[in-house]
C-alpha cells in the first residue's frame, strides 16, 4: 500500500527511459490535502546532489504538495547544470498538475525532487520531463506499489510498510541495497500520513524516528551524496492524534522499512544486529556500535560464519568509549565467547547458520544501551560494486 | 641483511612449533653492544595484547638487550594469563642468554616481547620456552633473513630493508599483511642500527619517521591490538651521526618497509597512493585522504579498474576538513576527471592497468598536504579473512 495507504494521496510509478535497461525509473506522489505538511532529513554529506540542495530549501517552507523521484541517476556532482535540471523538473512537475483540471494550485517551490543512481552523470532531461507526463496521466490511489518498485536501484525487492492506527494511517516506502550508512544511506524514503499534524509536529516526530532507524544501519560505512526522507501530511482522516501516539507510529514505520533495507543490502548473506549495552550513555554505545558495524575483518568473519570475538574487541579498542579493556564481555547468538576482556565460553557453542546474528558488547561501565544494524562483507558485494558503472 | 645489517646484533629464526604447519615460529634478535638504547611506538589500540602492555614497561628504561617474537599467536585477550607468559617468556629469553657463556648481562627488565598471530588464543608455552633455547643456540650475524622470515603470518613474502650511510647502517624487518591501518597496524618491526644515539634521540627519530609511514598506509581499516615498532642502537659502528641525517636514514628504512606492507596486503590486487593536496593544513590532508583510503565502495571500484571519482567526493564529503564542494578536484592516474565538484576529463582517458594507482585530490583551499597509502578491496581479501580462525 506504500505511500497511498493513507487517505489524500496518489502515486504513480513508470519507465520514463532514464534506466538503459527500460525498468521504471520514476515515481510520482502527490498530496491532495486538504493539508500539505511536510519534513524532511537529508544526507549529512557535505557533498550534497542538486535534488537535496533543492529540497532542502523546499523544506522550509513545510509545505509540499508533490514528490518527483527518479532512479536511474543520482543528479550529484553535476554542477549548476544539475541544480538547473532539478529545478526543471520540478517546475515540470508543478505545471503538469495543474493542468490536469481544477482543484489544488501547484507550484515549483513544494515540489519536493529526489535522485539515486550513478553520481557525476547529467540525467537524461529529454527522457525525464517527458516522463512527467506519463507520471501525472498514471496518478492513482492504488498507485504506492508503482511508485514503489520505480525508485528501486540494485534493490532485488521493493519495500513498503504500513501501520494503521485510531481512525489515521502512516505509510512509505523506500529504495537502498548499497551506501548504507548512517547520515542516513543511499536511501529515498517518502512517508504519507492522512493525520492531521503541522509541518513543526512532522519534522519533530520524523527526525526522533529516523535517529534510532535509517541512522543506525550501516551496510558498508559509506555515506552518500542522495539521502532524503520526507513525511507528508494531508489531514484528510480527519484525525489529530496525539504527539507520542503520532511518533510512534512513524518510528514503527521506519523501523520496518530500514530493516528491509539491511535485509536487502548489495551482496550480503547476513544481517547483523549488535546491540551495545553497559555504556555509560548513548553516545558511547552508538560509537562503539558503529565502530563494530564498519569492521571489515569482523565482516568478514561472520560472512564465514566465524565468531571471532578478537575482531569485535579491536573494533571496540578504537573508540574513545568509555570502557576497562578487562571487563569486556561480548556474546555471539547468545554465546558469551568473551568474558573480562578474555576468553569466555567456547566458541564452538555458537550457531552463526541463520542470516540473523546477533552480537551483545557489553560496556560494562554504565546502563545505557544503543543498537546498530549492519551486514556481512562478501565476494558479491566486491563483486557488485567493482562492475556498478561499468 | 635486515636486523643484522648493523654491526652489533645477531638474530636467529626457528620453528618452535607454534603454527601447526611447522613454518618458522619464533624469531630473537639480541643487541651486543656496547650501546643497549632502544625506542619503540604501540598501536593505539585500547584494547592491547600482553606483549604490548610488557614492551611498553620495557621502553620506560630506554634499554633493550633483546627481542623475542613470535608469529602463530597474538597473545592478546587473554587476560592475567597472557601478561604472566609474556613475564616468562622475557624471563626465559635472559636466563638462556645469561647461560651462553660471559658477556652482556641480560635481565627480563630489558627483553622486549612482541606476538602476532589470531587474538583470543593463549599461547603453547609448552613450545614456545623450548624455542628460546633452539632460537638462542642459532643466534649468528648473519640470522636477520631467518628472523624476518619467522614473523610472517599471512605475508607471502618476508620484509627488511637497509640504509647505510657514513660508517653507519640502519636495517630492519616488519611482517604485516592485514588489519593494517594508522596507530599503526598487525606490524611487528624491529630496526637496529649501529649508530651511536641514545634513547631520546632513537624515540624523536622513531616518532617522526612512523608518524609519515608507517601511520600512512591503511589496507583495510582495521587497527590492530598487537602493533610494535622498535628501534635498537648498539653504537658498535662508533659513529655520531647528526640528529636530522639519522632521522632520514630511520624514515627512509620505514618508508620502504611500509611501502613493502601494502604491496603484500592479503588479498589486494592494487596498490593506491591518495595524495591530497591544497588542503589549510596537514591534519586535514590527513582527515580526507584516510577517509578515501576506507571508502570500501571506492575499493571495490578501483578493484575493478572503474575511475569512480563520485565516490572519492562522498568520501571526502565525510569528513570536517576545510573545502567547498564545488572546487574539489579529483585526478586518477593523472586525469582530472573531476574538476570544481563536478565532470571534468574523460574517465575513458583513464588506464588503470597498474598495480598502482594514483588518487589525487585538490582541497582548492590551502597548500598542504598528505599522502596515504590504501588497498582495494578484493573478494580474495573477503576469501582470506572469512576462513582465517577456522
Amino acid at each position: 500500500m506504500s505511500v497511498t495507504a493513507a487517505q489524500g494521496f496518489t502515486a504513480a510509478g513508470i519507465a520514463a527511459g532514464i534506466k538503459a535497461n527500460g525498468n521504471p525509473d520514476l515515481a510520482l506522489v502527490v498530496n491532495n490535502g486538504p493539508r500539505l505538511a511536510a519534513a524532511g532529513v537529508f544526507t549529512s554529506n557535505r557533498v550534497k546532489a542538486a535534488p537535496v540542495h533543492w529540497s532542502e530549501q523546499v523544506m522550509r517552507g513545510g509545505a509540499v504538495s508533490a514528490v518527483i523521484l527518479n532512479s536511474g541517476g543520482a543528479n550529484a556532482c553535476t554542477g549548476p547544470k544539475g541544480f538547473q535540471d532539478t529545478h526543471a523538473t520540478a517546475e515540470k512537475v508543478a505545471a503538469t498538475l495543474n493542468g490536469l483540471g481544477p482543484g489544488a494550485e501547484h507550484n515549483a517551490g513544494e515540489i519536493a525532487v529526489a535522485s539515486t543512481g550513478l553520481i557525476g552523470v547529467p540525467l537524461p532531461m529529454d527522457k525525464l520531463l517527458p516522463g512527467v507526463d506519463a507520471a501525472a496521466a498514471a496518478l492513482s490511489a492504488d498507485g504506492g506499489e508503482a511508485a514503489a518498485i520505480a525508485i528501486k536501484t540494485t534493490d532485488t525487492v521493493h519495500k513498503t510498510a504500513v501501520v494503521t492506527r485510531d481512525g489515521w494511517t502512516v505509510g512509505g516506502m523506500a529504495k537502498g541495497a548499497g551506501m548504507l550508512a548512517p547520515g542516513l544511506a543511499t536511501m529515498l524514503v517518502v512517508l504519507t500520513t492522512d493525520a492531521d499534524v503541522d509541518s513543526a509536529g512532522l519534522d519533530k516526530a520524523l527526525r526522533a524516528a529516523t535517529r534510532t532507524t535509517f541512522d543506525r544501519i550501516d551496510s558498508d560505512g559509506c555515506m552518500s551524496t542522495n539521502d532524503t526522507v520526507l513525511l507528508l501530511a494531508s489531514g484528510a482522516s480527519g484525525q489529530v492524534p496525539a504527539y507520542d501516539e503520532f511518533a510512534e507510529a512513524v518510528r514503527a514505520v521506519c523501523d520496518d522499512l530500514a530493516r528491509q533495507l539491511i535485509g536487502d543490502a548489495e551482496g550480503a548473506s547476513k544481517d547483523i544486529r549488535i546491540e551495545v549495552i553497559g555504556a555509560v550513555n548513548e553516545d558511547d554505545a552508538v560509537e562503539v556500535g558503529r565502530s563494530i558495524a564498519r569492521n571489515n575483518l569482523l565482516k568478514c568473519a561472520i560472512h564465514g560464519e566465524d565468531p571471532n570475538w578478537g575482531r569485535v574487541l579491536s573494533a571496540i579498542g578504537t573508540t574513545k568509549a568509555s570502557f576497562d579493556p578487562d571487563r569486556l564481555n561480548v556474546a555471539i547468538n547468545g554465546i558469551w565467547v568473551c568474558k573480562n576482556g578474555s576468553v569466555g565460553q567456547d566458541r564452538d557453542l555458537v550457531s552463526m547458520k541463520d542470516r540473523e546474528v546477533r552480537i551483545t558488547a557489553d560496556l560494562a561501565t554504565g546502563s545505557e544501551s544503543a543498537v546498530i544494524w549492519a551486514n556481512d562483507l562478501t565476494a558479491e558485494y566486491v563483486h557488485e560494486n567493482s562492475a556498478y558503472s561499468s
